[in-house]
């Protein structure tokens, strides 16, 4: 391909050589699997990607979707992918069998999509949007509701949402407000406005099923009084389609991010939106969970995605373009050097490198997680949904915030052309930045992993994790080369124990708003040891494929690893300790702050 | 005004209370201005920033630039800001009174070109443009040079450019290949391509004057045989003004910035572009730095000015927007606060208060100095010199860097509404992402930093640089509640030097490359210590004034200053831990790294 937007060799690296993805075939669930049958998957997503997804990249971008007529219209590139992704199972790959699935490990299934965001983010966007509808409605939806959506969803001719956000409430989800109403008729008649709703509108499907959160007439107060629906935009009538009574209020025009539509709606206000309740009433929230925890591994995979895209732009710019010339040897006579040749310029490339690689191998880190969760066994199965429980706050957050900086980094290194849309290095820059605030901004986030996640049963999440970096700590220890490195990430995983060891002591004292007054500080912290740990496993497996002997260009590439892995160690862990200085103070200066300060 | 994008009470407060501007006018140049004639500018700059610029803040971005039939097209709003700028003095306003100026202060220009720039970044590109390339003229050319273009460019009725770049050679100076043919009629003739010319063509003016580099036919390889010549678009013939074979061959589509053109430009294709030579032959590059680095200091004030405006809006959209309650009291049946309530919230507005205040207390500074340099006596004359020399890089540099992180802060603080044109969150998100690059990428400054300034005069910049920090620690030690921050300012302070003279003998060892190769890094350090600085003397003076008593808006302002502060050194400053951590490594991972590595 012309353009390249990821790396199929640093993929199958961090499957197999690292990430260990062909264990997994020996869980039962994953039998029918093997290399080859993974190797395959991987092989289609990545032609759809080259082939339909990332000719389509700049042209989304540039023609964004509009309302007319009250009608959300896309490009037809979006009708392509869904049918695609329906007739190639696509949707509904890591489902069992017995719900039309393939039972693909979610790792490899990470993967795939992975490829599709990297070729063109906004357009993968439709996919995982569906799949993670369609499994909420598996997981705690009657068979009937089953029945009627979920086929159709999975063959691409029905769009599926989340849809929480509402003009009133939007990181708050305990002010919900659109309400359900309800009849003798088996729905319930839904009432109110959503906002930001992803793909939540458009012509490339015959339909749009939401789920949605909304309020009982008479339910509590607060989050304890959210209810999940299924709210399609058309409902089914015995063989027809009617409407719905729900309608597409309202088109955001976005910075990026601009091949999907987001949008408001707005239901009942003919009193005839009907809504289907999804398990038992007042438990939506926790139903919704798993949904959003899917979607936020979703979210730091596409800011991966993004980041990959940006990082191989401006790599292919540095290696064609010629400017200056080796600072200790600048004679003008002399022809110019390409730019990758500058220090600096390997510094930003490795930025970004270091930040695709290691956020990548920590999403797919989390995805084998996943898998082992859902159908590990025992101690292995709970030790699995406890870091994942753990890392999906950092897995979300880190690429996300890091994706405005590595795509930042990108677009610096083409200088004046950068900033020009003659290339995509602003459109990554543009895309990328709405991932630090969908799926629960980086803030809650932050609160969620310090509040909630490294206290959950005890803090065996975090026992877990130490023991996790242990093992690899030990490993590199056995690599003269790497040891060094051991001991760097040995020290900031002291750091961070010591860190969350005082904040705890400070909740326990009572102090709950001082305590997370920096937890978003506390995030960042934990995200760079938990990929300076990524990094060192890619060393370690790096080092061992070297020590076993390879050709010239496997040899380029492992070494490749190991200076990236010198670079996070060297550049991005040393930020641990400026961190570190601030969450060790307990001032509280922000939780104290009187807001009116701010005045003038 | 409805919405605010700088605070009148801020910028009175870093002129008078902290800079003490007012000391100028004991100089003999300043001798007739005094603290009145001072508001009185400021009152104006004020006023047409409120009723010309701000308005056509939008409007601007949503309408840019066109080429038609070889002309670009700009909005009316440009024209009128010119002709207004020409009748006000503004183009003129520091320069002697020979030369039509008013003999201001560039301290107090700066301020008021802050006003501009806060309110409409694109808008007031203009006019820095067109004073600096008549202050070149007026510095460099000869008398009928400056008759000629001068008086035409200050009434605002032609613009300035710069013209450095050209395709093959954007930061790469030695490579520009622009050439110029002499004539036996006392012009050359101009051959050849530039890129990235800002205002390099538009109709709110009758003409265009370029300050262009190109090597005389026969000259020397690089730098040294660079010429400066004024090249405009029309050339004046008697009466009339004739086209002079220089033509707008593109414009360019900008991220954002699309207020003001940005054009490539074609001289000579029909053989008959005349140039004129400013100065004498091969000194051009020596000559355009007096407008580079007040170009660079601009930049660092337009950056700032972009987050001031950014900053404004998320205070504003937090202080209004409910949502949520407080950590420790989440009772649903209560009303939702103002985000502004929200720690983490707090601590993303402090951040941008602090890039803001701080980078505007440094550019002051450094506006401070070029008064006393170029009208000053003796030693602080020579000394003001030398630290502007050493801050200029620093001054372009951090707010740059950080406009992004704080323009992004800022659009994170409106949630997804940031996201979108509803709001001007996104619209500074772009806007500021142009000044790393333009007027010397940050890498560039990095090298000038470490490479040439902190070594100029035997280290004499950095000797009294380190001097005036320790006045001012010395201010802060008598203040009880401000000494531990002037202990901290005094740790980076000896981290800094002590990263300095380990650098400086990789230097001495001849290992340049190594040397200069986390320059970034370093510049990233020695922003961090001078902004500090400038915090710490704002803290002094808030602390000084709330010493004498005030009222309940000063208390308010002044406490909001101190806790500004406190948040810099809390959060910010922490952050040259790390740096000087990789900073005092020399294994030159950078510098050595095979580029070849990259490959896979």
């Amino acid at each position: 391909m012309g353009n390249k937007y990821l790396s199929e060799r640093n993929l199958k690296f961090l499957l197999y050589e690292v990430g260990q993805a062909q264990q997994l075939c020996q869980l039962p669930f994953f039998a029918d699997h093997d290399r080859e049958s993974f190797d395959m998957m991987l092989g289609t997503a990545l032609r759809i990607s080259d082939q339909l997804l990332y000719p389509a990249f700049r042209d989304l971008d540039l023609n964004p979707p509009e309302l007319v007529e009250g009608q959300v219209r896309v490009r037809p590139v979006v009708r392509q992918l869904l049918e695609q992704a329906g007739e190639g199972g696509w949707l509904s790959a890591t489902f069992s069998y017995e719900h039309q699935g393939m039972q693909l490990p979610v790792m490899i299934n990470t993967a795939c999509l992975f490829a599709f965001a990297s070729a063109n983010f906004s357009a993968s966007a439709y996919l995982g949007l569906t799949t993670g509808a369609a499994h909420l409605i598996l997981s705690f939806g009657e068979e009937k509701l089953q029945e009627t959506y979920v086929p159709n969803m999975l063959a691409g001719r029905w769009q599926g949402t989340m849809a929480l956000t509402e003009p009133q409430a939007g990181s708050s989800l305990s002010d919900v407000a659109v309400t359900a109403t309800p009849t003798d008729q088996g729905h319930y008649l839904i009432s109110g406005q959503k906002v930001f709703i992803s793909a939540g509108d458009h012509d490339a499907v015959e339909n749009v099923v939401h789920l949605m959160l909304a309020r009982i007439k008479g339910a509590p107060a607060g989050v304890k009084g959210i209810s999940l629906f299924v709210v399609p935009k058309l409902r089914p009538e015995g063989d027809k389609l009617v409407p719905n009574d729900l309608n597409t209020a309202g088109l955001f025009h976005k910075l990026g991010y601009r091949g999907c539509p987001i949008v408001q709606l707005a239901m009942g206000e003919a009193g005839d939106c009907h809504g289907w309740l999804v398990g038992e009433p007042h438990k939506g929230l926790a139903y919704m969970f798993q949904m959003m925890n899917e979607a936020r591994i979703s979210v730091g995979k596409q800011a991966t995605a993004v980041a990959s895209g940006a990082y191989y732009a401006s790599l292919q710019y540095a290696q064609e373009r010629p400017q200056g010339r080796p600072i200790a040897a600048k004679d003008p006579t002399q022809p110019q050097v390409p730019i990758i040749e500058h220090a600096d310029v390997k510094r930003m490339l490795l930025f970004q490198r270091a930040v695709v690689d290691g956020s990548l191998a920590l999403l797919l880190q989390c995805a084998k997680y996943a898998d082992l969760e859902a159908h590990g066994e025992g101690e292995q199965k709970e030790a699995s949904h406890l870091l994942l429980e753990l890392l999906t706050p950092v897995a979300k957050s880190f690429p996300s915030e890091m994706g405005i900086l590595s795509t930042s980094a990108g677009l610096q290194i083409l200088g004046g052309y950068g900033y020009t849309d003659e290339f995509s290095s602003e459109q990554y820059f543009r895309d990328v930045r709405i991932h630090p605030i969908h799926e629960g901004t980086t803030g809650i986030q932050g609160m969620d992993l310090l509040g909630r996640k490294v206290s959950m049963q005890g803090g065996q999440g975090l026992k877990l994790f130490a023991e996790e970096l242990a093992r690899d700590i030990q490993a590199a220890s056995q690599v003269p080369e790497l040891a060094e490195y051991g001991r760097r990430l040995q020290g900031s995983l002291e750091r961070l124990s010591a860190i969350t060891q005082a904040k705890l002591k400070l909740a326990a004292a009572g102090d709950v708003a001082v305590f997370l007054c920096d937890a978003t500080l506390y995030l960042e912290l934990f995200g760079l040891v938990a990929v300076a740990w990524q990094w060192l496993k890619q060393g370690v497996a790096a080092a061992q494929a070297l020590a076993g002997g390879v050709g010239e260009s496997d040899e380029a590439f492992y070494q490749g690893k190991l200076a990236t892995m010198r670079y996070f160690f060297h550049y991005e862990l040393p930020k641990t300790q400026g961190l570190a200085h601030r969450l060790g103070e307990s001032d509280g200066l922000t939780a104290r702050l009187d807001a009116r300060l701010f005045a003038d």
